[in-house]
């Protein structure tokens, strides 16, 4: 039967700064990234968000970043490659306590925001942190963008990982994003998110802009936290998928 | 026969700002209290501080502060009961993530400046301290000055705990020590040192500057890293405490 | 003619994270107090600040607070008088530069959060506030709780101040104002809100919760950013104020 | 009557960190670059970095560099031009107000690090330096790598610049630096930096690591507080420029 991983980036709140629908988007999601104090989210953040994630069965992945609070991780920075990886060992370390102060484990990793992006493109980028990640469990898994240096990397190093697509965003003919700075580049429209993880999870592939058919493993689909029709797509999202007998379960867990 | 751990406060160098004698001070003790990046330390150091804890059999503690990089974590900074466990947790969580890199584990934790004398007199505040450490795990030993809050805290929660002494400060007749801003708080020379040593080791007591004796237990000796003489007073204590057959041991390892 | 200036305090927004309602205040508003990048704001979100107040009209003025952005500025933190004197100069003048950009001046400065409250009541804190004000520009204006030590420290020496009383918080029978941990302590309603300005500007009191009359003197009144009727009081206020032939203007401007 | 200006960067401790032999350069010096708090620096430094520059007639700069202190500014970070231009101005306003706390000014300003660097080589990086600097005032002087891309920046938006050359690095023959990854970057014998500086001065040229002569214009001349023979070597490069009749004064001071 059929089972998918729903993923959403969360916790990137900031003290006094609110940031995201977190109490919202828990209960209709299976994997949590949490961020970890470096581009967002603090102690107190973090915790609330391994409670909620614990409380509504989510598994808890760390969200790591760059230390560039006021640029939200999303500003190139360049760390060498010992710097990124005490960086992200640090920050998953953060959040592994906090999981563990409830009982619970870390079950993955996302990079965030630049990055992401960065990791996905550059192998020497996406090894250095599939080491990170190693370095703290064999076991953690590593999500990276579906056919990306960071799969790539996963498997060079015998890291189980997860290849992620998206559910509110557009895809080029080629398989890559729509860039934001396209008016096309998100989803809002909870029928045609809904129709593009049903061809994701069933077909492997989805209708790429221009009308083409794109070929895309999914193994954990992705909602963005800031898109404001997050919670009437997701709710869309499940619907459809269970209709069709499509689980919607955390990576590892028993069906 | 009886034993001793020796500590010291390490991994304080932060960027390119360098702190401590580390590299000398390792070879003679056997736990380490390193910063976590709060009010000293770095992800670079942190890792640095572990490998060479790992090298040299030493016990790794965490030695978590306040958010307070300029002010060195000495500054009172009155963080509410739930940031203060979660911003304890953050810093451990750290920590551990290193020396799991390493294989290790940590040992202990010794909260930091400000927050070591304020929860030494403050059992609410001990009792938050304590209540961090045990979320991060219950084997861990809380260090906390002889007699001190730290130490009723841990026993009323059940947490191991290890009753701290000092090798290089003196200590007034009602067993407090010598507030540092007299100019006889420090012990720099090694002889005197040794002596203090012997004594709270095999005696359970010391003599306090006005030549009273005052009664110390002590679980483990306390170096400063910052003592421009802590070698050669390790030196010497570890001679004489060997001469006299007391072992120099971490908490917890078999003799 | 009688007149009164308005303040808020404004420009405490940070990276990603949005706080407040700048814009719509801006144009009901004739002094704003801009957070300097240590509890709240960012040099982006300075220079957006100093440029609406340009063209608004709304005197600039500095609202520096303790080095402390996930507490929001709101915990103790004890700096010493030298770095807490240091910190102010530094924030002041960071703001007083993207002033300059807009060929517009700071006109005066009000502490932030923790501070603000430490120093109404505590002279030597004030005295420090006050000397940092008097090392960046002897025509700074002091913004200060009525009554407080923060005045009576611009008075000692001889730094031009202005006595700041609330629209929207309720007063206790001594003068000082209602806790926020009481439910009563917000005005939200705007009638109540015109009344309390009426009567400070226009008789120098106003009614205490339990129904006495309290003298203060109020050169400048202060409404709450965060407070979310905040636009609509401001509006009452205003219209009330005019229709009784007060002027709404900067502290020193020409009538 | 030749005359030529000798800058140094200074300032850059941190809180309870030293780094630099401020104390003993300051004296040799014209010009001080005085980091500002967010790549080195606080407040407490700056202003003793004022005092000091004041104390000993030294023209007063701001050293502003990029939000990155772990990594000390030397990480590629790309900030938008907004973001740069806004993080310079607060940075020069900072360590302006300390300057006007000692009735004195800021007089030039010198990126720090990889900004320095990058914009040496990137014409629009160097005009939005460039615009920073006289945004905050059309007075400030722009230092930067001689023949590079911050002087023409400065020499298109009409900015007085100065052309620096280094007193303590080696020269490739097309007129750059050897890199620092060479073990000949550096000069470290006082007689060869006083040769170099006397042919800077006097020829405008000094011969490249392969012996051929490179043309160089400098106004000023630099040399690294991190040199451990910074003072031997200033004080012979004093003592020959004075021998031969060059006037060691700061820029725009009247001979």
């Amino acid at each position: 039967m059929a089972r998918i991983d729903i993923n959403c980036d969360l916790g990137e709140s900031f003290g006094i700064y609110k940031l995201g629908l977190d109490e919202q988007i828990y209960p209709l999601i299976t994997s949590a990234n949490i961020a970890c104090g470096f581009h967002a989210g603090d102690p107190q953040v973090m915790r609330a968000s391994v409670s909620m994630a614990v409380q509504h069965h989510v598994a808890i992945g760390a969200h790591p970043g760059t230390p560039d609070l006021i640029g939200f991780g999303r500003r190139r920075m360049e760390l060498s490659a010992e710097e990124l990886e005490n960086a992200l060992i640090y920050q998953m370390g953060a959040l592994q306590a906090f999981a563990r102060a409830y009982s619970s484990r870390l079950s993955h990793v996302k990079p965030h925001g630049w990055l992401y992006n960065a990791a996905a493109q550059d192998l020497d980028l996406a090894l250095t942190v599939a080491r990170a990640v190693r370095a703290v469990s064999t076991e953690l898994v590593l999500f990276g963008l579906s056919g990306s240096q960071l799969v790539e990397a996963a498997k060079q190093i015998g890291l189980p990982y997860a290849a992620e697509a998206f559910l509110d965003r557009t895809y080029q003919r080629d398989g890559t994003l729509t860039s934001r700075s396209s008016n096309q580049a998100l989803i809002t429209d909870p029928e045609k998110a809904a129709r593009q993880a049903l061809d994701l999870v069933l077909k492997g592939r989805t209708l790429a802009l221009d009308g083409s058919e794109v070929m895309i493993h999914a193994d954990t689909l992705c909602v963005h936290g800031d898109n404001p029709n997050a919670v009437a797509l997701l709710t869309q999202v499940r619907n459809k998928l269970r209709e069709v007998g499509v689980e919607i379960l955390p990576l590892g867990a028993k069906s």
